[in-house]
């Protein structure tokens, strides 16, 4: 440690004796004791949590920082620590409160990778005891009104810091931001992020395997989508999202899926686009996917909103003949046929046989809903591989009007995983937020004001310029697409 | 009053008087100490309201009793009073928290008739200060939770008193104890409730009129309907809701339609019938209401998970056209049509036209979810005129073996209001909870236990004797429809 940072570390200490002195020092002083932080908290050490991990350890060795990773499993943790030095794993329930608080205590800046559920109360023990909180997950209204109350103790909440939500944010603004300075008037902002598995490792009929949270994926599109298209706001009830994909054709990587997210409307004021005529996040998805998915919507089957009675009494075949109607003397496939109106022999049958649907095995959750049960199923037909490569794609496509000219532009981002451990998704969502630490515990920011999702220059600009030089790049392609007539100009 | 009652009340006011006493005392006098209960407090002086305050006021003048009904709206409290000497109308913000307790605390027994979201607060009241507690609503987990540690304190907490559910279960317990004290094993036990227009007044094209909470009716069968048929788990998830509906012919009044309640598999243990293998509670409509329902539920109007943003800038037929995927050069009655998969022409159409989702009439509600600007249109269409009948069908179906040989069993209800104020709905909601009341006031109850719906014979049957008396009577039916083979007997 340089001789510089002890001697400001004495300064600090100094202040933090005397709290009368602390509570009048101006903001920019209180900023730069950040420069000063030392401990960086980590709560989960699951699949996302690989590349954060790495990231920081190795910047903790230049800058003299100790990571501790928390997680219910002891191994899982000290294996992503893997000896390093600058690491601690520790292994605690979570809901052992003491214990929890001790910890935040002694860290200075706290990150959750946690279920979303437990995000709350870590929320509001930081802002108790005075600490930065972090997150890669979406923020809710809760976490918005507690990031209200951090940002008067001078203390940061931050969410949506991975890849989607989190690098789709920060690589949009940089446009969006980058547009605006040159006058340009947007009419028309599309967005889609797909995590899919990559053609070389694809070998199942639904082009799918899980690369993130498999509740997630099941629960997709639960609730209303909402976007707006030539300023006429859309809905796309769940039972239609799946059914009412459209084909997008992502320059030079190829034709997917799309279907629309639940909150695109939110994000015109967020991204500071109130007027804009044309704007629609999606996920993507390989072609196939969402016609067979739908299937499963169609059935019931990804209902989680009541446990099946006793469903370790029946096999995968009669739950689904549970949610068919009766009809004498037809099989299970063919009532389901009938029920989506295609062929016993169709592409999307194969799908659902392929996955064990209408297998006599038994099922092994007891009194679980219909979501948890297709999830459990799931987790056995659509994991990876060892060597299996995932691969993200992310796009932006702009349409706008500059000095009587109008342009579409978009944004593109393509990467592969090496294999299932080190993955796309794991880098993707893990740097982003890991960047982020970096820059807050050097004091990079000049953060004041509520500042929950990452979508300041100060905040995304650093982040993308690393994330640069780390090998995450889009490829940006525009054209002009007509001249206005001059008269109106 | 009487001498004896008089000489009673000391008593019970030397008892109040002797903490230690009382604590000591056997639980019969306790009950006894019941009798002389004098004060009853209502919330809620809503439509269901009417038949259970006329009836109790009858009564209070009877046996010296007071009854105090409070609601936001002092009129309406006032006119359902009518200036009787034993009524008292009040008038208060039910979030008033000391008031509340101070009403809880000056009366013996408190009724609930405001909406369920209000009935968990009241029952904390009442289980601290130690007062009986009724509703005509379904019981919570947290009610019953409530009512275990109620009866702790031998006070009784009960829901479900009302018609569907209230005179359900206690009609249809009246013949199942008969049924198994005869020896009987019941087979299949279905039981259909509609709260309807009486043909005689049906004069809209959905043949239906609101005589019931309208944000039930709108949001009915949200979730997914459970029922057992023939020993088989039968599931049917809310987009096949109204598509799957059934036609029942009751007895001598005529065909409806019936969809399945989500409830009917909780009922098996509640009503004694673990084992049965065929149980389904059911919702009767006229006939042509349910696929002109599902169309509506299929467009994604009835969603009420989220605010559609401005709602007051939009007509109706801008919401619906939100909806639905652009084509262009098609009116949104063709693309309503093509989604349904009907003719633009067809009796559904017509339906969906009548009540105006087609018209550019501006939405008056702000930031409103589907299901509320459905609500607010429907109100406007579906209100009883002020000499409307309603029409209350309630229908138990039994198939049970005795003997060696199978029967099949109906017990059919069939009641019409005389107008829009005196509805049999209202009358069927208040009656058979104001008679509980009544004979809970009077110590008749020995009731001890959990004890949360009305399922047992002592206090379903003085209930129903008394319906009796008042006019709501069974009509039943039985024949025999099988002798099964001797050697099997």
């Amino acid at each position: 440690m340089s001789s510089l940072n002890l001697l400001a570390k004495f300064v600090i200490h100094i202040l933090h004796q005397t709290i009368k002195i602390r509570i009048f020092l101006p903001f920019n002083v209180l900023l730069n004791r950040t420069a000063l932080m030392k401990r960086i908290l980590l709560f989960g050490a699951g699949r996302s949590a690989s590349a954060l991990i790495d990231y920081l350890l190795k910047e903790a060795k230049k800058y003299d920082w100790e990571l501790t990773v928390v997680d219910s499993d002891q191994e899982l943790a000290e294996s992503k620590i893997n000896g390093h030095p600058c690491g601690t794993a520790i292994a605690f329930n979570i809901h052992n409160i003491d214990k929890r608080q001790e910890l935040i205590r002694s860290h200075d800046v706290v990150i959750s990778l946690l279920p979303v559920r437990y995000h709350k109360r870590i929320a509001r023990e930081c802002l108790k005891i005075g600490r930065h909180m972090l997150t890669a997950s979406y923020v809710s209204k809760d976490l918005v009104d507690l990031a209200e109350k951090a940002s008067k103790k001078q203390i940061v909440f931050m969410g949506e810091l991975g890849l989607d939500p989190g690098l789709d944010h920060m690589s949009a603004m940089f446009r969006i931001d980058e547009l605006k300075k040159k006058g340009a008037s947007i009419r028309s902002f599309k967005s889609y992020t797909g995590g899919l598995i990559a053609p070389e490792s694809d070998n199942n009929p639904w082009h799918y395997k899980f690369t993130w949270n498999p509740a997630n994926v099941v629960r997709a599109g639960q609730g209303t989508a909402q976007y707006l298209e030539n300023s006429k706001l859309k809905y796309i009830p769940y039972h239609h999202l799946f059914k009412r994909h459209e084909i997008v054709d992502v320059n030079g990587i190829g034709k997917f899926e799309m279907y629309a997210n639940r909150d695109s409307l939110v994000y015109r004021r967020k991204y500071g686009l109130t007027d804009i005529p044309t704007i629609q996040r999606g996920t993507l998805r390989h072609l196939g996917f969402c016609e067979a998915w739908d299937a499963l919507i169609e059935l019931g089957l990804t209902d989680d909103s009541f446990p099946i009675l006793d469903s370790k009494h029946l096999t995968y075949k009669e739950l689904v003949e549970a949610f068919l109607e009766d009809v004498p003397g037809r099989s299970v496939k063919e009532k389901v046929a009938s029920l989506l109106g295609v062929d016993v022999e169709s592409s999307i049958m194969y799908k659902l046989e392929w996955i064990g649907l209408f297998e006599d095995k038994p099922i092994t959750l007891r009194t679980a809903t219909p979501a948890q049960i297709l999830e459990q199923l799931l987790k056995q037909k659509w994991s990876l591989e060892p060597e299996d490569k995932d691969m993200i794609v992310m796009q932006h496509v702009f349409e706008y009007e500059l000095e009587g000219k109008e342009y579409k532009s978009s944004h593109t981002l393509m990467m592969k995983g090496k294999n299932s451990v080190d993955t796309a998704m794991s880098r993707l969502v893990g740097l982003p937020l890991a960047i982020f630490v970096k820059h807050l515990m050097l004091g990079d920011y000049h953060i004041h004001g509520v500042y929950h999702i990452p979508v300041r220059e100060n905040v995304y600009l650093p982040i993308l310029k690393e994330l640069k030089n780390l090998g995450v790049a889009f490829k940006d392609e525009e054209r002009m697409i007509a001249v206005k007539d001059p008269s109106t100009v």
